[in-house]
């Protein structure tokens, strides 16, 4: 069975964008993964289909309504209610590739992408919603988000990397960064290969690999580390 | 004059992408911002147009060409030589909203997006290249990801979101998240706005907003109220 995403959005048409391309894009056609989008305005119940309305207690911008937003869940929840509900917003909880992972192994996600200044919080209260957040920033809408957490979902999904590539050594996958690449030019511009990845010894060179990844992350990301590792010391 | 977005990737295709639509769509349209790709597959100089080699030390994939890769920045750096060149990828430092801000007062940015396993490492030593990462998640490609980086920055550009909207008072821009929202109905399926939001009392409302902003950031977030305001406790 085929991993369902479905999308509720005000812009349907930027969905599936660049996971129709590339590797996403060969594993939509492979029929791998779907993709629906849900367009929220259809939810609205006057004939200005109004999905928004002023903050309550003043403010710049505009609300999405908890009615309308509800309306658009329940459809959702009604076609797939095995697949998760995922909200993505700024307040959420930061996404991890250990959530990514268990997204992936189910039968498929929904994501409700916001606009304007967000979404009326009783939505969170009325529906079963996983708030979650992509990276420390704010974006015009949800959905460049969304397109974020389906593509990393995509690519773990059966079949779709092919044998050579489990994704199992990775960043994030033990806590950890992924150690640095080099190719050839053995010498690009003076800088040379690190010589233990020439020496053809499978032990050293996963030695080095970890040392480096562990190294980097420390230095790097110390909330990582401390995070994985803090318990060790 | 308009920021200028340049973007190396081997998926051209890609942009702009969802960025050609609403609020980024309407400022792409209005001059506000230009999207330039660079396809980095022009610059490869083999008869087979060969971006990527295997791993030094053997292991699944593929890793981008430093020669390659370099000839690609370079071309960037002679057209936009005042934009920094970002690489997205999962090694690199988690992007801050602060950062954006400094991307989007400058007068443009060069992404560099990677495929299949990686870049060569020593492309960092040998261009002055940021590594950023937009969420502790591993993408198919950098390019959702970097949809995302030139969402955040096309929205604070000026004139794109308007007067109403300065984008000042919203998550991390004073390293909390911000405060829930909520508009009409006043009461749905049981719940109402919190009535200090109907008060009318400006100094009240601000007060409670400031409160929830710090109660769910220390609830939500730890780590952002830890880095923020660990030093006052």
């Amino acid at each position: 069975m085929s991993f369902a995403a479905t999308i509720l959005t005000l812009y349907p048409e930027m969905f599936p964008g660049p996971l129709g391309i590339s590797l996403a894009g060969r594993a939509l056609e492979e029929g791998k993964w779907s993709c629906e989008t849900v367009q929220i305005r259809d939810f609205a119940q006057d004939k200005h289909r109004t999905v928004d309305d002023t903050p309550a207690g003043g403010g710049a911008g505009m609300v999405l309504k908890a009615d309308v937003l509800a309306r658009a869940v329940d459809h959702a929840l009604e076609r797939h209610p095995d697949s998760p509900v995922l909200a993505m917003t700024p307040r959420g909880k930061p996404i991890t590739q250990a959530r990514i992972r268990e997204l992936a192994a189910g039968q498929g996600v929904t994501v409700l992408c916001g606009r304007f200044e967000g979404f009326d919080e009783r939505i969170f209260e009325g529906r079963p919603i996983e708030q979650v957040s992509v990276g420390d920033i704010v974006l015009s809408g949800g959905e460049p988000a969304a397109l974020m957490l389906l593509d990393a979902c995509i690519r773990l999904l059966p079949g779709v990397m092919g044998a050579a590539s489990s994704g199992t050594e990775e960043s994030f996958e033990e806590g950890l960064l992924e150690y640095p690449h080099y190719t050839r030019p053995v010498e690009w511009e003076g800088r040379t290969i690190p010589e233990v990845l020439r020496s053809g010894d499978h032990a050293k060179i996963a030695a080095w690999r970890k040392q480096r990844a562990e190294d980097d992350t420390r230095l790097r990301r110390p909330d990582l580390w401390e995070r994985h590792w803090g318990a060790r010391d």
